[in-house]
This record gives structure tokens, sequence and C-alpha cells, in this order.
């Protein structure tokens, strides 16, 4: 049970007749119907919750597009909700950085390698949409400051190099910068704001939004209600449902609130559900997706998750049973994190699997220095240290690097069809580094149906639903079964600005 | 769009104020709040939405629990829903024809057939919950009328014969012995009535529905709204959302409205919808079951089904491209509906697979003397016509045909690990019938999260919303990624039972 929205949804029902509106929704729906008497605590023209990427972009887009008043509501004390602890990875087509290097890349490339990983139910018009514009918000970023590493990855699933990385290897280097420049333009933004609930005109539209401010988080008393008009739209950009046990267990039985999540604490759903209260087309909730690349030796998405999928290229992941590669270390997100599930020892636990990775190599990312210093990967002189640390048969083991090698050589994996271009001449040799890999709860492909307005479609007439607008995690059915790595920054991003265009008409 | 729910709503919309109730929902939701002037046109202990196998089973069981005054809405002319035109297919562990045929079987087996086939996500409690109580449903129906073919079938995903099927080959071989013994036992039944949202109590409870009556189906100004009391609670039995061709695309966009149903026409969903609307957990709605035994040659459920159903175990499925084998005949419904959606020409249209079967086998079943009258199978004295007939490579048929008859003799199916358990003897011979395959959308494994009491959990609390029940397709996540043949009907009933128990507290 998430007692947190119980006790709000109590509070408010209690609180009824106080409030200066009209009358409660029905059932348990939060959302209320402004009479003419309602008292307005403020007025803007744009209302946006959440301060992830979607809800940044949206306001700096606004504001470029003379929007005059747009506030962003976050319900934590600190801006930048799950993006700031995600891994600041960034996929674009055509970018300054692929045009550098010489790498041929297209919208289409992009949108191929995205239908491919989304297994047939991806929306086609909306990751077209998000990939023709990428490089416009990949742009935003840096005109606000963000820096990147000067290489492109290339991460699993994609075809070609076109993942750029903050410099922090964090998403808080996209969302400070993006904080500042709204700030610079004159958009307000105002944290331990959490919504409540919509204001709806009487047509249906949504007018408003009811905000708990200043809300300090898992105290649903704090604060009081206030009614913001937002005469033009609401944006909700409010993320993903990964850390909504609850929710996510209804979806997948299997993952209990014992199953790692990479996810900010925030990351609970309830203004999604209280989209779906209104109408909105539930979408893919049941795809949730695993980091294939995570630690099951640290917390959240910690140390090993960047240093992985930055290692992975140049890299095998070894069976401890069997001393057998057992993945293309490469294929998308579903594939790995599948196989990596079905690495368990001879009683069927769990047992999971290792990365060996060169040393040499290794060092290049600056997150090896903190994964070795925090004792989540480690340090071996020779392969016969590595089988007797992880109970390993060594012979295999053995054969298994020659073998390997020997693909790096031939530039042909014969194992599992790994593209090894991107590990022309990287032998795996001595010295070696190795973390062991676990599947952690990183991202819920569901959510709420939208357009390519950012418009939230209704589950009764297929239209959208007036004055309410999404964008972010808290969409769902863009990426279909599984999202490539890296590809969530742009959509967050470039569909925030198209909500901004939508809700200003512009 | 859905155009009939977009004409409620606005319906609805408008003529507020002279219903009699205090105020209309926000939002786009339906559901209304009862005031103390609420004008109820009809009073009922226990409100039924919906005449298939749940709701009328609820009726049955209500009425022997001792309730006096429960009503069974359908929206349609004619009783039994989509259930009256399914298969007729009743999977039940511990049987009479178990028994007297020696067959070992048991909850914990049927349950674990259909854990696999659930590929990891199914509810287990409620699988065993419904296991448990499959065979008293299945005698509720015989005490009711029903009558059985006095032979087991062994469906795909099924460890052991364990399947009843209606001499009438159809689902109205149930229905319509429970719509009288309905009768009998004093249960109303309304047909033209259908339901338009809910009536809350200011408490937001559940206590009452809003009815359109008389309805004409797609005329959504037909009859009027009737306000209808329900003491103890409301079943929501409303079935899937095969029809909805907006909700179906919104989870899989290659759901066309081009692509075959098997559904009736009634199963569009807007009852599950209202229930969204009302804070019920969406499950699972992406996944949505294709048949692999429809057939392209005609519309819906057809005779093609059922005549492949009982054909399958003995059978062979053959690309025709290839001339072999390419699936499990008796694997479960996702395994067989992608392989035959993979049987592609050599531009990479659809080639819709053939199954060839020993015409003295396949007669054995009643529909087999349809599928030939109305030429949508034929039959054929030798290989060489079927080859010529479909296009298929002569030679590697005759092996095919061959190898197979092989596996017959050593019990053991080399190729695809078929169970030849129930082929025992049974050749592909001369002469032969054949059919084409190809899979139809029929079965949606989301809706809304219920416990075992058939109580519709709110998405905020995870606790039971008051007052609210829902039985059968309509709910979500039972059967997780892909429900086995024949457990359809065991759990409309099963849960159709616990709800009416459930809201009279037995």
């Amino acid at each position: 049970m998430n007692k947190v929205d119980f006790l709000t949804r109590r509070n408010f029902i209690k609180g009824l007749g106080a409030t200066g509106v009209a009358f409660a929704a029905p059932g348990m729906a939060n959302a209320i119907v402004a009479d003419d008497n309602i008292h307005w605590d403020d007025q803007v023209e744009m209302a946006i919750i959440g301060s992830g990427f979607a809800g940044l972009a949206a306001g700096i887009e606004a504001t470029k597009h003379g929007c005059k008043a747009v506030t962003i509501y976050e319900k934590m004390a600190v801006y930048g909700g799950n993006s700031a602890i995600n891994g600041g990875l960034f996929a674009a087509p055509n970018t300054p950085l692929q045009q550098q290097k010489g790498i041929q890349d297209s919208v289409d490339i992009m949108v191929a390698d995205q239908l491919k990983s989304g297994r047939g139910v991806a929306d086609e018009k909306l990751l077209r949409h998000i990939a023709s514009h990428a490089r416009d918000a990949l742009q935003m970023t840096i005109d606000a400051g963000a820096e990147y590493y000067p290489y492109l990855q290339q991460l699993g699933g994609h075809s070609v190099p076109r993942t750029y990385q903050t410099k922090v290897s964090c998403g808080a280097g996209i969302t400070q910068p993006l904080v500042n420049e709204c700030r610079k333009l004159g958009v307000k933004l105002q944290n331990r704001s959490k919504f409540e609930g919509f204001i709806l005109g009487k047509d249906a539209a949504v007018i408003g939004i009811r905000i708990r401010y200043p809300y300090y988080f898992e105290d649903e008393n704090s604060g009081k209600l206030l009614h913001i008009r937002a005469s033009k739209g609401v944006l909700m950009a409010t993320g993903g449902f990964a850390q909504n046990v609850n929710l996510r267990m209804a979806q997948d039985p299997t993952l209990t609130a014992e199953v790692g999540c990479t996810n900010a604490k925030g990351a609970t759903g309830e203004g999604m559900l209280e989209m779906f209260r209104l109408g909105a087309i539930p979408v893919h909730l049941a795809y949730i997706q695993s980091g294939p690349w995570a630690s099951p030796d640290e917390g959240g998405f910690g140390y090993v998750s960047n240093y992985a999928i930055f290692n992975f290229p140049h890299s095998i992941a070894v069976n401890c049973l069997t001393g057998k590669r057992f993945m293309n270390e490469i294929a998308d997100r579903k594939t790995r994190a599948d196989a990596e599930l079905a690495c368990r020892d001879s009683a069927g636990k769990p047992l999971p699997p290792i990365m060996i990775t060169s040393y040499a190599h290794a060092k290049e990312h600056p997150t090896c220095e903190n994964v070795l210093k925090y004792g989540v990967g480690w340090k071996f002189d020779d392969l016969q240290s590595i089988a007797k640390r992880f109970n390993i048969p060594l012979q295999p083991l053995q054969q298994q690097v020659d073998e390997y090698n020997a693909y790096v050589k031939d530039g042909e994996d014969k194992q599992f069809g790994k593209s090894m271009a991107k590990a022309k001449g990287m032998y795996i040799q001595a010295p070696y580094t190795v973390v062991r890999l676990w599947p952690k709860v990183h991202y819920c492909q569901g959510g709420v149906q939208v357009n390519a307005n950012a418009e939230v479609l209704d589950s009764n007439t297929g239209k959208a639903i007036k004055g309410l607008y999404a964008a972010g995690e808290v969409c769902g059915g863009i990426h279909g079964v599984s999202r490539l790595g890296s590809c969530s920054i742009p959509e967050c991003m470039v569909m925030g600005m198209t909500a901004a265009r939508s809700i200003l008409g512009a």
C-alpha cells in the first residue's frame, strides 16, 4: 500500500468544503471542478509538474516562445528529479561529433534501431519526431552550459556510435545547466511543491492544479493546498513509477521491494495515476526495463553502471558456472537483462555473471577509478586469480578469452554476432578489471498515451484531453517493449519542448 | 475513435441537471455522486453488468447464498456476450472424466502449466484459487444442463488432457443453460441495458449504476438513463476489449481494424475504462492474445478454430514456403501465434501455413463436416494435390510427413519436442484434410487488478474500492503474458462465483 497517497486522499476528502471549490471528485479521484467562487492562490500561463529533463526543457522552450509566466513545480527539495541521477547519456543522429568523426548516421537509422528494440510495438511516429529534433535538444543543453566528453559511445542496440555523455557522467551535468538557464530566462522554479490533483473547468478541461506547498517528502500533512490557475495548459513531466513497488509488482510479481532499483525515491508515479483517473489511456505499463549494466555490489545506479556501459563493447561477460560468454555484450537492454537473469547456479539460484575488461581500456573512463576505490570492481593480474575468486572453471574461461581475442583479431564474433567495430585491437589482456552484473529496475516504458503534440489522449474519445500535456517517462508506448540506452534524454527533452510549443500554439 | 462512447459522454455532460443527482463527475468521467434527493429507478442488492460466464455464474451463486434481488444487465439484445461465441472449452483438474480415464492431474499441475505460459508474470495466487474451484464451477454448468463430449482434449500448453468441450462446440452450450438456471432461481435478466457509469456515495463507495435502457447497440441516444441502487455491490463482468481497435492499437500498433478478431462486437471495454477512471489499477493491457488456430478463410472464430484445436495434437502445421513443420503444434498460444506470423513468402508478405490432418481423425470431431461444407477446409487424396494447391515444394513435404510419422511411431518428436502421447498410432495418412492458419485477436490478458475476493484494487491505496467487484476478462494480470486455452471459462465462472460470495459476505 502506498501510504503517502492514501493519506493524501483521505485528507482531501475530509477537508472538503473549506477549499473554495464547488465539489469533490467522485470515486477516489483527486480532481476537482472549479466554481465561480474559487480562490486562485497563483496564476500562471503554463504549469509544469516535475523538474527533470522534460520539465526543464519545456520551461526554456516556453520562454523562447514568449511565455511570460511559467512555473516548474518540483515535489522534492532539490531540482532535477530522477533525471539528475541517470547516466547522462544522450543519443542523437547527425551531431557535430558524428560529423567530426565521419560517422554516417540518420534519423532513419536511429529510428530503425529503436523499432527493433521495441519489438514491433513502439510508436514509430513519435520516435521519428524525437529523432528529428534530438540534435536541437542537444544544442539546448550545450547552449545552457552542459559539457560532454569529446567522444561518442556506441551503446547496446545502436548500430553506430551516437551517444554523448556528460563529463560528470550523470544527468545532473544536464539538469543543473538547464535549471540555471531557466532562472536566467525567468522561468519560476518552486521546490517542495507536490502535485495533488487537477482543477477542471465546467467543460472538463484542465484549467489548473492543486499543489501542496511547502511539502516535505513523505510528510503528507506538510504545507497547505494551493490552487494554481494555468491559463494555457498543464504539463505533466512527472517521470516513471519504478519506485512504486505495488504498481510494478502488479505488472511483474517478481519486482518486489527486494529487487534493486536505480531510480530516485520520488519516482512513484502518482501524476500518471491521476491522469488515468481523468481518462488517459494506459499503455505498456507491463514493460518495465531492468538495466543489464547494474551491479549487485552497490545500491542504485552506482558506479558500475556507467563503467559497464562504457566497457561492454570491448569486454566479455562470463557465466561463472560455465566460464563461457552467454550474450552479445552490446545487445539491447532486455536481451541482456534476460540473459543475465538466466545465469543460475546448479540449484537455480541467481549467480551474477562477471564482466572482464583489460585494465588498460577500463581506465580510459573516469568511473574506473571509483569502481576500484569503492570496492565494487576489482583488479586482477591473471585469469587464475579471477577463476579462483569467482569460482569459475579455469580451462573454459582461458579458452573463452582466447576465442574472443580471435574474434577481435578477425573482426567477427562467431559466438553472438556482436559488432566488433568498436573493439578493434582491444584484446582482453592482463591486467584485468572485473565487475559483477545483475539487472536492476531502471525504466518504465509504460505510461499515458500522447500524440506528437504531447497531448494526452482520452480513452473514450481517442482525442486530446483539453489543457493536459505530458512528456518524458510518464508517457507510454513510445519505445515499445524495450527502450535503447541514451534514448530517454532526447525523448524527454524533445517532448518537453514539443509540449511547450503546443501549449503556446507556437 | 470510439464513436459510441464519445457520444455517450457528450450526451451525459449535456444532460446534467435533469438527472436528479447532485453533480457531474470532473474530467471525462461518467461517474456521479448521489445526493440525498437522487431518484432511484430501481433497487437491487447486487447489480451485475454483463451476461457472460462470469455474470451468469455470479447470479446463480448469489441466489444460492440467499440474495433475493440480483439483476444482470446486458447491453446487447441477446444474452451471453462474447462467452456465447467462444469455443466452449473448459479446463479443470480432478474431474469425473479424468478419474474415469485414469488421468493423473492436480491443482498444482494445472497452475504450473499456466505459470509457464504466463512467462513469469501471472498471478499465482489467483490461478491457484481458480484451479481449486474449477471443478465446482464445471459442476454448476452440468447442474444447469450443459452437455459435454464424453472425452477430454489436451490443448496446447496443458501437460495432460483436462479440457471438456460442450456438445455444441461453443460457449452457448454453457451460457444458455446458465441463463435458464438464472431465470429459474429468480435472477432478473435485463437486456438492452447499457452501463453508463457508476453512482457513488459521499464516501466514494460505489452504491449504484447508471443504465441506458432500452438500448439499441450503436444508437447512443436510444432509451433513457436509469439510476439503479445496488445495496450490496456492483459486479463488473463486462469482458475484454478486443473489438476496441483504438485501445488495442495503443498497445500494439499492428492490431489495426484489418486484423481479424474472434470476439463479439460488444467487446469494446468501456466498463474497464470506466473503472480506470475510478482508480482501478491497469494491469497487462499490452498482452493481447491472438488465437493460433484461426483461419484467414472465414470471419471471426468460425469453424476452423474448434476444428484446429481438436486436431492439432495429431496434425502437422507446415510452412508453405519450405514444406516443413515450423512449430510444436501444441505449444502455448503465443508461441504458436508468433511462429505462424513468422511464415512469410520470399518478399516478406504473410503466407498462411497449412495444417494437414488425416481425414480419418479429423472426422471424429463434428466441426469437420462444417469446415468442408463451407469451403474453409479441403479434402485431398494425396500430398501431390496439396503441394500443387498451396504451392509447396513436394519433396520436402513428403519427407516431412515421413519424418513426422516416424515420430508418431517412436513416440518422440525430434523436431519440436511435441508431446506425442495423444498422437499414438495417429499417422498422417491419405486421405487428408487441410485448413489454412493465421492468428486472430482473441483475448485480452489485461484489465483491472483484482484480489482473490474479486475486489477491484485502488491505484493510490492498493486497497479494495468499496462496493466494486470484477470478474472475467475485464480483469488483468491473472494469466500473465499468455493465457492457456480453455482456462478462461473456469476463470470467469470461479471469479464470478467468488464475487457473489464476497458481495454477500458469504
